[in-house]
């Protein structure tokens, strides 16, 4: 079946070399935990220095991206900072990382190291050490990682059944930017009345986007009851809050805070503002859940770390989530299912 | 392009709530380490006692099994048991597991189950607490999974580098029954003249794999230098001990400990005996190294997990790997490579 092998002929372990010996250049110079094995064995070997906080994110060729318009680069950056972005909604910070790779017989050697290379650059800036993995052929692109982080100094993890009733519900950065971008990669012609610049900030948006570890661990420390990261769309993981903490999320609509552009996009695409801004996912955002009385100081802590926090709505009794728009109508959240085709 | 999804239509949430309360129904009483927050949240809080010991294994259809011959129990138990076997090859014990799904539109729900089912079983055989994990659709069937071990109380973890020149090597076990019983699900032909009781063992072997944690730990303990588990063939694996360690790694062939059975498939299918006992992977086996003097200690900590020790080589100044045959032949081994196609 398989035509001949694009690698080069000294095959895995050689490539294995070659990858690690990437990522030992863009290691961390003071890693976050001690390291007394690493990559290269049949295990690695650390000795956390307190709570580790663990999480796996599984990208999949066909299904959270296409080849045609993700370069491999963005492919290496986007599956690591999936996971990282776990690591900032509970507040940690970033620990070490565990990435398992299955190539197709068409991804070459070079593609495979333009994926690590940027892989690694994500390591490096946000001081994750990668320590091990697996390399396997397959039939599409996989890639699965498994990141640990540290527990924020001072603080307990932030889970998502932390929310009570009568808190604030707040959120970072800009809305709808990511899904506006993919958009953009998918149908081009959606661009022409459209900035460039802003265009181009719209397609980054999807193809580079930043965990936001900085941001995490400020909230944490603001004391956050509860929090998640926005990867399958606004009103879905305000769900996974509300279904957690056993109580109603209410967002005001008008209050998102949405990228500039992604109006436009929808528009162009014959959807809603909305759909972008509140259905659409990746875009790796925080969304917080803080006592009213704590939200200025968190809006403070956010800004320190050159973020934005955006009050959008509160907790109430009952359950689900409500998304209310400016006239008064209430609407229930569309999410992203990864198990549904598309 | 995909057709109709075969879950049940309350789609991903519900079922990975539906796996989510089967693995706490086979979690172990006692988890190897505090565990704060598992599954259903961004990401797993656990407190572990000392050093923890991570690795990666992915398991792709069409690569790593076939759907026609593996059974969805057997794929979920072999994922875990490859994870876990890295984990026993470094002499420590099993703590938790984090495990990315990827689904084909026709693995239905109860194939789902079935696989989690037998992966919940060994997990609570082995004392794996299943902490998280991600379950996403996908063109062909992926497992990737990542566990955390903690280092053997009393002794460092064995990495592969340790060995020195004129130690003994030692496998536990017997070979060869993994790469034998694969073909007999292959090509059910060669089983005719078997004895009916040693074919279905042989089978066992490929889809029931057990990793050997304790005879990992009664290694470590006895004071192994170098330690690996056979994945890819003895020879092959011989050859990163040898590598990493700088020695020439010397097995006699006639002392490899091999299943019964292996022998008469391997004539059935025309193969040599040596080519499934020291070429064949997944027996899962350990190969350790040992100083001559502790080798009987080793030997008889291993009888006492109800195990079994065999010399088979030594250690000698050098690189590589050399079998000697009976008659004073000396060949190369031959390994596999996961990035080649088959």
């Amino acid at each position: 079946m398989p035509s001949e092998p694009k690698l080069r002929d000294d095959g895995e372990f050689a490539l294995i070399a070659r990858l690690a010996e990437r990522l030992r250049r863009a290691a961390p110079a003071k890693p976050a935990t001690e390291v007394h094995v690493g990559i290269g064995d049949d295990a690695a070997v650390t000795v956390p220095g307190g709570a580790t906080v663990t999480s796996t994110e599984a990208l999949i060729e066909g299904v959270h991206f296409r080849r045609e318009t993700a370069p491999p680069a963005a492919i290496g950056r986007k599956a690591l900072a999936a996971a990282l972005s776990d690591l900032a909604a509970m507040g940690a910070s970033a620990g070490e990382a565990y990435v398992a790779l299955g190539l197709p017989d068409d991804f070459v050697e070079d593609d495979c190291l333009e994926l690590y290379d940027a892989l690694a650059a994500l390591a490096a800036e946000s001081g994750t050490a990668v320590l091990g993995g697996d390399l396997t052929r397959a039939p599409v692109l996989v890639l699965a990682i498994t990141v640990v982080g540290h527990a924020p100094s001072g603080s307990a993890p932030v889970a998502r059944d932390g929310a009570s009733v009568g808190q604030v519900l707040a959120v970072t950065g800009e809305l709808g930017g990511a899904a506006a971008g993919l958009l953009l990669l998918e149908r081009p012609e959606l661009a022409t009345s459209l900035d460039p610049e802003i265009a181009a900030a719209l397609r980054r948006r999807q193809l580079e986007p930043t965990p936001l570890l900085a941001s995490g661990g400020a909230l944490a420390s603001a004391g956050a009851s509860a929090m998640i990261d926005i990867s399958d769309g606004i009103g879905a993981d305000a769900g996974q809050i509300a279904a957690a903490s056993r109580v109603r999320a209410s967002i005001e609509l008008e209050r998102l805070p949405v990228q500039a552009g992604v109006a436009e996009v929808a528009a162009a695409a014959e959807l809603e503002r909305v759909d972008l801004a509140a259905a659409g996912g990746e875009d790796y955002e925080l969304l917080a859940v803080l006592p009213a009385e704590l939200t200025e100081d968190a809006t403070a802590a956010v800004s320190a770390q050159g973020g934005r926090l955006t009050t959008i709505g509160r907790t109430a009794p009952g359950e689900g989530v409500e998304l209310r728009g400016p006239d008064g109508s209430v609407r229930q959240p569309l999410g992203f299912d990864h198990l549904r085709p598309r």
